[in-house]
Parts: C-alpha cells; sequence; structure tokens
C-alpha cells in the first residue's frame, strides 16, 4: 500500500510503498478514507516535533483521519462502520494508569506516543490497524468532513477544562475572543457560535489584509475581526471589551500573560498554542494581581480522548454546511499530496483523500 | 461603645468613642466578641489599600470578627446565637447582581464596599450591626476562635476554584505546596493535612530561621518546611518534587510564573497573595508551554462568601487543638489593642477581645 512519510534526515513527505499491516487481536483494519493536515504535521515534518517509531527510518504522517472498517477482527466493530482514530496510545514501555483511566490526553511526556507525531505511525496510508478502543464510530453522513473531528476534540477538551474551572459559581459569559486565524481558530469560532453558553459577541485576532477568506468566515460567522498589528491582545479592552472567555490557539508566547489583562472579572483563557522558548519583561506584577483580584483563571490543555471525539461528533452536526465548506480549501488525492501541504493565503484547511465510502 | 478606627490622614490604629450603632430592618445587633488581625488591616493603616466610608473622617478596622446577637430586631436570628459577619456589602451605589446571585465575593471592582476594608466600618468596636443574610450562625463551642472562620472561608473558596479547575478529569494529586507560613499559609497547611484529597506530602514555604514557632507548626502538621533563601519555588522540583497543587499566599509577584514550572502534569495553582506592579524578565515562552503539554491551570481567588464561611465553620472542628493553640499567639484586651498590631518573630496569629459570651 501506498504510505506518506517523513524519512529520518528528510524534511519533505514522500510517498513510499508499505505492506499493509495485518491486525492483531483486539485491532481492526481499517481503510482509511481521508487525513487532515495541520501545523503539527508541518512541525514534524520539519523535526520540530515528533519521533520516529522504535527501529524504523521513517514515520508515517497523519493523526486527522477518517476511515472504514474493512476487517473487524472479532472486534464489535462491524464491517463499513465509519470511525475516527484517536491520536495517543501506550508508549513503547506498555500502558500506564493513563490509559488504563481512559485519559491519556492526561499522560505527561514520555507517557505516550502520537499516532503520526511521536513514536508510531499516523494514518496517512492506504490502510491501518487500531485497538478497537481507539476507534470512535461516527455517522456514515461525517464521512466525507470525519478529519475535522480530531481538532474539533481538541478543542471540545479544552472547553471542558475551561468551563470546569468556572463551574463552581454562577458564570455567564457574553464576550468570547478567539486568537487566532488558523483553522483550529475558526472552528472553535463556529463551535462558539453555537456553544450552550450562548455568547453574545465574538472576535476573532489575526494578522492578514482583507480581502482574505478567514475574516470572511469570522464576519459571516457574525464574528469581530481584529487586526493583531492594529490591536494588539492587550489593547482589546480599550478598543472593544474584556472578554469572559479567551482561546489561544496561535502560541504566540506574549498573548498568555496579556490575555489575563484582556479578561473580563471571573474570565478565563485557555491555552493550546505551543510556544518555544522565549524571554521577555512582563509585569509579572500586575498579571499576578489581575489573577487574584477578579478570580481569573488561566487553563492549558492538550490532545484530547474518545469523550472529547464523541461530543466533537455532535458539535460536528451543528456546524453550518457553509462554514464548513469555505473552512475546507482543498481535498487531494494522493497523486497530489504535496498540495495539502501548500500553504499560502488562499489555504484553510487541506485533507488528502486515500479512497471514498 | 469603643472602636479602634484608622482616622484620615493617621498612620496607627487608635480608640474613639462612637455611639452605639441601631440595627435598621432585617439587620440584627451584634455584640463583638474577639476581631482577629491579619496582614489587610497593615494595608489598610498604612493607606495602601481601602477607603474612608462616605462623609466620614475615619473607619473602624477588623474584618474577621465573631459576635453573639444581643437584638435579633425581627431577624430569623436568636438572641445568645454566635454569628460571623461575611465582608462584602453593597456598594453605595446599591446592590447589584453579584449580591442578587449570593456571591459577591465575584464582583469586581467598584461593585462592593468591604467592612473594614473599603467603603464600610469594621468590626473592632463594642457592637456592630448586620444585614441578617450577611450573618453565619456558628455552634457556641467554636466562638472563642470563631475569628479565624473568615481566614479559613478565604482558603475554602480557593480550593473550591481550584479543585473546580480540575473536575472534569480523573485527578488524584498526592503532594502540595504552600508558599507562605503566615497564618493564612498555615491555616491552609493544616486544612491540606485534613482535606478530602488526602495529600501525601505537605510543603510549605518561608524565609525564616529555626527555631522559629512557624516552622515548628509546619513540622508537627507532618510538613516539609522550605526556606525560600536556599531554594526558590522553581529549584523545588529538583530538590523535592514537582507538586500537584501549590498555594500562594505570599503576593511575591515571581511566584505566579515559577508555581507554573514547579507544578507536576495536571496540576493547579491557587493565587491569593496581591503583589504590586513589578516588572521583570521572564521566559514566558516557557511559562505558556508548560500549561499547555502538561495541561496545567492557574486559578486567582479573593474573598468569599456565605456558603464558604458555612463549610469553613464544619472545617474549623477538623483542625487539631493543639495547632489552633499554637497558631493563635495573643489575644489582647482592648485596653492593650496595639499590642495585636505588634509583629514580631514570635507573633503568628493576634486577636483583640471586645466581649466574652
Amino acid at each position: 500500500m501506498k504510505a506518506i512519510v517523513v524519512k529520518r534526515g528528510g524534511d519533505k513527505p514522500v510517498v513510499i510503498d508499505k505492506p499493509r499491516p495485518e491486525p492483531e487481536p483486539g485491532e481492526a483494519l481499517v481503510r482509511t478514507l481521508r487525513v487532515g493536515v495541520d501545523g503539527t504535521d508541518h512541525e514534524v515534518i520539519s523535526g520540530g516535533h515528533g519521533g520516529f517509531p522504535e527501529g524504523e527510518d521513517h514515520l508515517v504522517l497523519g493523526h486527522e483521519a477518517v476511515g472504514i472498517v474493512v476487517d473487524p477482527n472479532d472486534t464489535e466493530l462491524e464491517e463499513g462502520d465509519i470511525v475516527v482514530p484517536t491520536v495517543r496510545r501506550p508508549p513503547q514501555s506498555g500502558t500506564n494508569e493513563y490509559f488504563e483511566h481512559h485519559q491519556p490526553d492526561m499522560a505527561p511526556d514520555g507517557m505516550y506516543a502520537e499516532r503520526g507525531i511521536v513514536g508510531e505511525h499516523g494514518f496517512m496510508s492506504d490502510f491501518f490497524t487500531s485497538p478497537e478502543e481507539y476507534l470512535v464510530r461516527i455517522p456514515r453522513s461525517h464521512a466525507e468532513l470525519g478529519f475535522l473531528i480530531e481538532p474539533i476534540s481538541i478543542t471540545e477538551k479544552a472547553l471542558e477544562l475551561a468551563y470546569a474551572s468556572r463551574s463552581s459559581f454562577e458564570w455567564d459569559p457574553s464576550s468570547a475572543l478567539v486568537l487566532g486565524n488558523g483553522s483550529l481558530g475558526l472552528l472553535t469560532m463556529a463551535m462558539l457560535k453555537s456553544d450552550d453558553k450562548a455568547y453574545e459577541r465574538l472576535y476573532c485576532l489575526g494578522r492578514r489584509d482583507r480581502p482574505d477568506p478567514t475574516i470572511d468566515i469570522i464576519e459571516k460567522l457574525g464574528g469581530t475581526y481584529i487586526d493583531s498589528r492594529q490591536t494588539p491582545v492587550e489593547d482589546i479592552p480599550d478598543e472593544h471589551e474584556q472578554m469572559d472567555f479567551i482561546y489561544e490557539a496561535t502560541g504566540f508566547p506574549k498573548h498568555a500573560i496579556q490575555s489575563v489583562q484582556a479578561l473580563a472579572p471571573n474570565g478565563v483563557g485557555a491555552l493550546l498554542g505551543v510556544p518555544s522558548d522565549w524571554e521577555f519583561e512582563v509585569d509579572a506584577g500586575a498579571f499576578h494581581r489581575e489573577m487574584v483580584l477578579h478570580n481569573k483563571a488561566l487553563v492549558g490543555s492538550v490532545n484530547s480522548h474518545v469523550k472529547h471525539f464523541e461530543s466533537a461528533t455532535v458539535t460536528f452536526t451543528k456546524l453550518p454546511r457553509w462554514f464548513l465548506r469555505d473552512l475546507v480549501t482543498g481535498v487531494y488525492p494522493l497523486s497530489d499530496f504535496e498540495a495539502a501541504f501548500d500553504d499560502d493565503d488562499t489555504t484553510i484547511k487541506t485533507a488528502i483523500e486515500f479512497s471514498s465510502v
């Protein structure tokens, strides 16, 4: 079968031939439909992330997949089930309490592998196998865009953690700000639009000039676009308002600190972007004091697990069809896979199609 | 009646004569038993906090009180009830949604007065009045040390917020670190000792030399004393371990940032100390990244309200008698009230006695 991989020492994705995997007991064999591409894939390719499976000279890319079960192999799954695989798997050293408690998304470094990212092959191949417990069934109607379930699940978990932090009092947020107008930021904007919190005002920060398809989506969702070059996060309360909820999806390291000043009293900031080390001067006294005097919270969130994929499946049905159409700017066949890794101002979200239902 | 006040332009507490207050409808008249002294009182006295009641040339001090109802004045209270007053009251401008929703502890600046701190007289007087809804009944057996209910309630709220932030997953903490060995830090150490989370290892950071009564208490509670001059917060993981829970009660502004590095994966830091502005260089990238990759949380917490006073009353009964004896280093009569405001290395917690049951 064909697989898109990055080789040791390589710096771009290439297609290779690999043997079709055989499911072990408890595993199903899945024919891959589509696999999404995101920023993490670019980091893996450039070597800034990840690690190769032990003893292998390549890593199969891809962690945002949807597929169809072709061999249930004595699992509870059935042939023809549409499934989305989760990403974290037990590490080489074997399982541990995080997997036993069904929350590998809470496992620290070294206590997990991540398919397509670190230590285990991903899903960009004609077929993949997976233990049944890491395959989430989704409706057949979701098959085409099922590769969005994984990124949606990332926000499901972040919202779960952030909202939990405000659950001990009556919190009635009305404004939310998403930092970052990439595909995850835009998905989150659409999710907040139909969120139970019923936000009245949504904002999304980016640094693009009009005309721009992401700004169009933000405005079509009823949100306000904020250009960070004109209005950095610290100026947002003066230019717009303080925000009850902030979702950080850029990894720009000033955002964690600045968000606290931009939050309304009792607000919460969810941090998802992953910055590199960067030292600079901050008024850490004001940051600390503002956290205390206005009961603010900051919550970091990474990865997601089965329950978040399940709620993502429900959320998916609430997202407007026009939004999904506008978000996915390209689905490419394997013969044109390089196009899915191109990133220009017209690209929002891409996927590679391996087969169809 | 006598009252301990700070006058406009004054910089020390003085005793004055004031008329005994008359309860308005819905208010009870309370004879003051004892009122505790804490760091906020010192800030109020030095003018670094607070504000005088409108039209008054003085502020009656004190917000950690216990008293006995002498005139229920048609409320549901009864003569002889032992009560602890809460601190936040509607501002001059009138009530607002935070008071209507019974969570004035979540009100932002300007939407509350604080008795003895900002805008309303405190409780350091022979009698005080209060609306019934802000008087929490406590058992008669708690009367003597009932002035500790307010500071305990501060930690009740902080724990409630911090634990809520970890409530969406299975969190099983075993280590906790309290930053600060003042009376609030020590009360929190004792509370964590009997906490439902069943911490196996407790640590408390201070900067005192042995022999020292606070270090004695920390060790008698089974905790480990950490001298911040030898082991600053950032070195604690190497010298001791990463902490599942950190409680910041010093207001030292480096602690908010450093705590994130000292937290274990999935850990939470509760911030209670109130620092001034202070700019310095931090690796905000590492701070942000560590929050994300290990699902960490920071939660600010200020003040407390009725439900926290009620749970504090339950918590109080669980604290060892020896601990309470050792914590309260002086209860002074009005004639010797200045001694309650002295602060040397033998002082932990003091109170002023206005009357007895």
